[in-house]
């Protein structure tokens, strides 16, 4: 089945619940709520934060969330532009962008990030998951990770 | 009344209403409109920015919103990652998040706050209006109020 | 035809678009997509970004944006805040906010804005276009452009 088949409708409501499954990510990763993070995710998904930073499969993600409570203090992480192309009626790719802030329990700099994120997402029993979720980089200040997936701007 | 009479159609209707409400209480704010914002909320609302800085009633925080301009040169409010969770046709529960930039008169840096705004809203003859505002704050730099309600993020 | 022709529905199937004109504007400045930018607006389009800044007509659009690539190594366009006006089923007034973060080639600092988008789009050929995006300053810092429209904001 293709995207051909939705109505500009089915297409709107459809976009609305990933909207929010979008928006329950942000919220929980600054809650440090790894099991409704983990509950976003599909089985065999792949999270890519950065060129050596990924986790394949739920386990693998859930483990990358563990430093989350002991590493900041707060998180805050504020999303738009979000725009929704569908493959199917339950696929479609999704582009968003993030403005991040993070304060650390060590003492260092509060870290700004601005980036992209790049999501596929699927509909499994009437919910929207993240299959794939990547974060490019556009820039950061005092950020802890040093190595980013770049976003590609021209040149 | 509950939710459950409404169709997926009915929700994302008020929800972009309720979106426009919270776009407009930005708008409001940062143009220095007492009067505009003060009409967005209900005669008997509460608004609570802080443990000990709360409005009871709308002239309580009209009288709140009277500093607002000689207080700040600029603000921005930066509203997204928006969940409406509806009780029924005409009230939901709204939590949204907030990056909020502020400029002082008086000779200090400018502040950033970054926070969750959660919201009790009604629909009034056809209108939504905030019955209950409350600021959770993420964290903060520079700002000039010291106490505020946590988000109540896990340890 | 004005747009009390237009039901709830059709405003918000078409808000849903303009939205993405929107958001595609913010990636492919990102990006330093220059000609993707340009069609996002009609012929005779109007764009200022300050009151000795302006472009009239897409041409002398396209020139202002050479610049983009040179200038900054890094751009991120963050828009909110999103609310439509509709004069008629193909034409419309959006306002929403902007905070934008730039990098420089030359050494200097980082600089941010925090702003107000005025647009007029149009719908021709079933696109929704820019006819006029004007944005106006709230505050910046660091920023190379002095000169910028003031949102307004009351005394």
């Amino acid at each position: 089945m293709t995207a051909s088949s939705m109505s500009k409708l089915d297409m709107l409501l459809e976009t609305e619940e990933i909207r929010e499954l979008i928006s329950r990510y942000a919220f929980h990763l600054d809650m440090n709520h790894p099991k409704e993070l983990a509950s976003l995710f599909v089985e065999d998904c792949e999270v890519v934060y950065g060129p050596n930073f990924k986790a394949e499969g739920i386990e693998a993600y859930a483990k990358t969330l563990e430093g989350v409570g002991s590493y900041f203090v707060a998180t805050s992480h504020h999303v738009s532009n979000t725009v929704v192309e569908f493959q199917s009626p339950d696929k479609a790719n999704v582009r968003s962008i993030l403005y991040a802030w993070h304060r650390y329990r060590r003492e260092r700099p509060d870290s700004h990030v601005w980036g992209q994120y790049h999501d596929e997402v699927v509909k499994v029993n009437g919910q929207w998951k993240f299959k794939r979720r990547e974060l490019r980089t556009t820039g950061s200040k005092d950020f802890h990770v040093k190595e980013m997936v770049p976003i590609g701007r021209a040149e």
